[in-house]
């Protein structure tokens, strides 16, 4: 099986997998298929509470939600078995190949889709061609179906060339990419542990031409998610109101403050309340306030510092009207920088391959993505990590319910993806495309 | 027929009337069933456009609610022709008694229900005896049932005893007495233009205890009811946070501030942002905050100059952050005082009923009460007024899920106006009851 | 020796006060003189430590201050032996007069002068009759001269006359009135003990016309004085902003929500952050800002409820800028009523002198004085209270540089003065004027 | 004349300014001795008016400072006449030498101490030397003496060498770096109209080691500098807080919300209100509060996005206390690179002088100079700038009482400018050292 045999599934896995988008912490159905491709293969499938840590999931909906998207999983082709075991939403799962000695390499693809209701315009193309979204609400709108299925097809094409590899190969399947909440209750059940080299890309963001190839993703900005509630003690507000704790305006100073926490000269920051929402009703003290809200890093270090920051005033504020002040993590990644020398094997390996017409070494990102909260521990213990952004024509932008993308991408992913683990791993030189 | 006559059907009106209860603006039924009694008994009515200002009409429901509420008023017996007369909400009414020369006397009437549910409690006595709300979401928890009941006795009594009256007898019905949203529609329609002398009652309240009898409420609070929205540009929270416009700073700092206008020297006040509702999501800008508030006032004048505070306060907001703000009342009303020569004529009326154990001449609101709007202008243009609360067990507290009344207390408040109707506009000596 | 006889003296005793005026706490002159006069006239005086507890004394001036004013009081006639026993600024005493058996009697005289230059203008009486301040900065503006000359020559009276006196007859002169600061140190010392009855007055204040006079002043404010100073930490504004501990925020952030602390409906209160001084350079993080502010309650408990709230504020907002919080009392006293009783035994008296030509039986005082700290104990222990406003016509506003009183206020307060005690702790009737 | 002979004059010269340092627009002595030199030596000065634009002076002292101080400088040896051309703080100058055919080259050398007392520890050695400051509250401690010292050599010896140099060669001496607010005003007046090529230097700064040189300095920080004055209406904080028009409030709720500011997503910026000083006392409501306050940019369109937000939050912070508000510059520059080309012949000139064993091409400023504004305006119009920091040993940090440097430095920055002067503008190879 040669990489070209590959090639025609490519677009209908992406299809079918666009068809039924499960959100952050809902992928039953995506993993299960996943899951059970691998197991078929010949991999070790770690998952459920293994590969999940528990008390490091963040954001996770509530238990209704939950049964119901299992219930639909299974409706839609997912295997009742696996799905029991990821109850809790545990559906990040690994799978290992092992080709004997050599180094540990990973991969990482994400599963998740986005809260978004895909657009009933019947020119975009999902509708045209029938594979639109069936899942209410939600819609592969960032390109993960199209890394899932650059995922799967990696998954078949190791193991039939299995002979030719050396080292310990392990593909992370993460969810909740969005929001970034995945990859630290993974990083914390071992995902990465052990691993020297860490690998991973998205289809378009700044690679948004066809050709473009960005090869090592810098300055990831770390993040973190918070939801902060003021419960405070109502009181008419004509007849007693010294008798109230007014929760908002806890949150009204705590927001104020927030926003004047000190830029760092350690590097850029962000603070944003998002949303805030408090009180009953008009003549009433309010009671409780609650805020949405993020911050982030240039590094790692600054994001720390802005959420140490947000959680001392969000306790004063409380405080200062004698409410109590609930914080709860959301989500949240280190930020980063793809290791130079891997981002160099990329670009070399991508000079052989024609498709790649424009290959820029390097660029900052802007943004979070919590491959980088992989890739920092894979750095920290002295391994190397890399986040490529391979180039697409895109119908609309990411996050948008007109999102599509040209699937060609899908091969030249897949053809990279597969040179970069030869290059690595492999016994012999690159598999003929 | 004699007041005792009437006492009977004082307990089955009101609750007829507790079981189609109407929110302010949509007293539809209720109206519409006390303009067919008025009339029929000889009574001139004021109705719809003529009673009722429209552009002086504050917290009206949208159009959809009032057509879902119209429907339901008719399914439950009230006259379309009559409804349609109220298209927006104009449920407020007059009907003039002419009993030839003499002083011009009117006493005032409030229609409407409360936003609450009923208790389910099968112990609850409107439950148990058959009487509880049929329409979800609304109850008659202040007691303005029993008001009504005693107003549809009034023009009853007052139409079979007209020879012995004299004078113009003008009884208001106004809807939106909660939220102090209705009379300063009617009055701004001339509800009160020429009236001499105002009466308007409360049962419960205060006057906590049956034999309770407060005659003339003092320190009626001025208030203002309003609403502003922020509106500001969304912008990404990461990418680019200084292309947007921070509604929700905006919204935050005006409610601090709002709260720190001086206290005055000129009498007692309050402030109260009573809920806040900002932002779209976690990563983004807030657009849009909107806050629900209401200042009070010891008098008229402080409570305007608070209002002219919170105004300022929200329009130099929006502009700290480049938002445009929008303000709408929602409600006021003037605060007051009971006029002491009307309440001591109460007061030397009520010694004359023996079930009136504790007469108290005069005590503060501390609260506020449309009915102070009324009794303002009818004080202004040299007339007085009185608010008397006529004292019930109560089965829990106003406004509560469980709210009940003794409805003895309806008797005694009905002889009691009539005694005092014609102490002011009787012929001859009060009638016998 | 008769009232008429110490009229005569009454004004030059006050012009040689006037003479010398000595601000809170520095009263060393005033005092020691008054302490000479009172014991020669066969008093027990009870001064120093003894009647002013040194952990109670608020505002008090620094160290170099109070030795420089006593130099001062010194070669101004002061006893350098009862200077020496005041060190530390505990110029405070009570002389006690014991009349056998009988009630407690205390009357109270405030002592001190304000920080204020006196006018030079030729045309100010004090400075065309010679008797203007020589201490620079200290000026008798606030009529305290007039209240010592009058409470001297009531020592000479009641000493004369002890015979036809009962019981125990405490005549209490408190410093620092100004900034209400001197009651509670003195009270803490026990001045109050036991006194069944206690007066005092003041010239002037409502009264500001000739035979004015206000029995029982009520609605004396309790208020509290607090400096409060935020200690953080600098650092450069541009490099290292991050490690500021910025107190100026901090000190913004306490102002305003001190200001948005809730209205009482309890009772009318004040919040007044007077004045803000922090930050050291234009690109230094603020390291330090202190605040000087006050709260007044209609009640002691509003005013206590108000302090409270400031403290938890101000303690908030340093713990959401990571700073240091101090807080020190600069003065306070308790709210209160004249005891009506006493009032009217005041008035009744009034009414035998004909000097009195509008005598205001109780008026609101809206203000606070410390007199109302010692009336709120004496009242607590079963006692009465009662505090006068004696009419006179002023020269400008009390603390003004141009302020002087019509000097016969004097003979009337003496004999208002001295007709209450005989009344109260008379053996035999009102001595002959 | 060569260099050599110049060098021993470098450091006499330095110590002489050292003795009379002057401070921001009170340059008086140094100009006008460095006018007289250059005027001597046959260059064309621009100097009072002509050189400097009044109504683009920010910061500028109060008459009776600058009377004082011209005073001073007059009998520290200062021309009258040239003094008196630089009245109201005009001391900024620039020297032309014409040479014929060629590029405009331009030197910046600025002549300002700053507002620091020197230390009298008789170790520091401009003390155990004899040269320290003779003028109170003034200090050169940053080096600009030791800058003026090399352009006053440089002055001699281009002059010297006139025949072998083309081109015109402008020297700028600038007033008041310090607080950036000399090139302002300079550059408004013409000093860089014209200029190819700008140079610059600072001895020590972050080359604080010898023999390290920075060529091209990048990332100045743009940067404003303003003062704000809050003015509104004092009134009883007890009788009427409602009269008063709270200043102190606008001048809290701007300083939060200008800190709350959103950072940039197009770089880098900082804002700090270092100093607020409101109110009058502890119960009038604050009539008058002042900030200092100062923004900064990566770029100038980030630091002019910071100081327009700073000017509407002031104008609405105002407005909703009632207040007026005015602001006033006090200082300000434009941020800026050097040119890469121009460093990079800066570094090939270092490379053959010995002197220089660590050569750094370009460094990031992360601080503000306001030699970054002419750049910026000489990269406007075509031409290219440099600004070099000459490596130094230091014996305490710059704006320290202890600061001083190891006068070497004067003799390599001078030979380093002459040598680029030569490459830039020789008609013949560089002048032997």
């Amino acid at each position: 099986q040669s990489l070209n045999d590959l090639f025609p599934s490519l677009a209908a896995r992406r299809r079918e997998l666009h068809r039924y988008p499960e959100t952050g912490w809902t992928e039953f159905r995506t993993a299960s298929l996943a899951i059970r491709h691998a197991q078929s293969l010949g991999y070790a499938v770690t998952m459920g509470k293994d590969a999940v840590k528990r008390s490091a999931m963040m954001g996770v909906p509530d238990g209704t939600t939950l049964t119901r998207q299992m219930e639909r999983a299974i409706s839609q082709g997912a295997d009742p078995e696996l799905v029991a075991l990821m109850d809790g939403g545990m559906t990040g799962f690994w799978a290992d190949l092992d080709c004997g000695d050599g180094p540990a390499l990973a991969l990482r693809f994400d599963m998740d889709a986005n809260d978004i209701t895909e657009s009933q315009d019947p020119q975009h193309r999902p509708q045209k061609e029938g594979f639109a979204s069936q899942n209410d609400g939600a819609m592969h709108a960032c390109g993960h179906d199209g890394h899932m299925a650059v995922g799967l097809a990696l998954v078949e094409l190791l193991a039939k060339h299995k002979n030719a590899l050396r080292g310990r190969i392990r593909l992370i399947f993460q969810p909740a990419e969005e929001g970034v909440r995945g990859a630290m209750a993974m990083a914390e059940a071992g995902a990465v542990d052990g691993v020297d080299t860490l690998l991973g890309f998205h289809i378009g963001f700044h690679a948004n031409k066809p050709g473009m190839l960005i090869c090592g993703t810098r300055e990831f900005m770390a993040t973190s998610k918070a939801d902060i509630v003021f419960q405070g003690k109502s009181a008419h507000a004509c007849a007693a109101p010294e008798e109230g704790k007014n929760a908002l305006l806890a949150a009204c100073s705590a927001t104020l403050n927030m926003h004047a926490i000190p830029r760092s000269g350690k590097g850029d920051s962000r603070i944003t309340v998002g949303k805030l929402i408090g009180g009953e009703g008009r003549n009433v003290i309010p009671s409780r306030a609650a805020l949405v809200l993020e911050t982030r890093g240039a590094t790692s270090e600054v994001d720390e510092f802005m959420l140490s920051e947000v959680r001392r005033i969000a306790k004063a504020a409380a405080d200062m009207w004698q409410c109590s002040c609930h914080i709860t993590m959301a989500g949240g990644t280190k930020g980063g920088e793809s290791s130079p020398k891997l981002a160099a094997i990329v670009a070399e390996t991508a000079r052989e391959m024609p498709c790649f017409t424009n290959i820029i070494p390097t660029q900052a990102f802007g943004a979070s993505e919590d491959f980088a909260h992989f890739m920092s521990l894979v750095q920290q213990q002295g391994g190397m990590g890399c986040y490529m952004q391979v180039g697409a024509s895109l119908a609309s932008g990411h996050h948008t319910d007109h999102f599509d993308f040209d699937e060609t991408v899908l091969q030249q992913a897949l053809e990279l993806l597969a040179r970069v683990v030869w290059r690595l791993n492999g016994r012999y030189p690159t598999p003929k495309a």
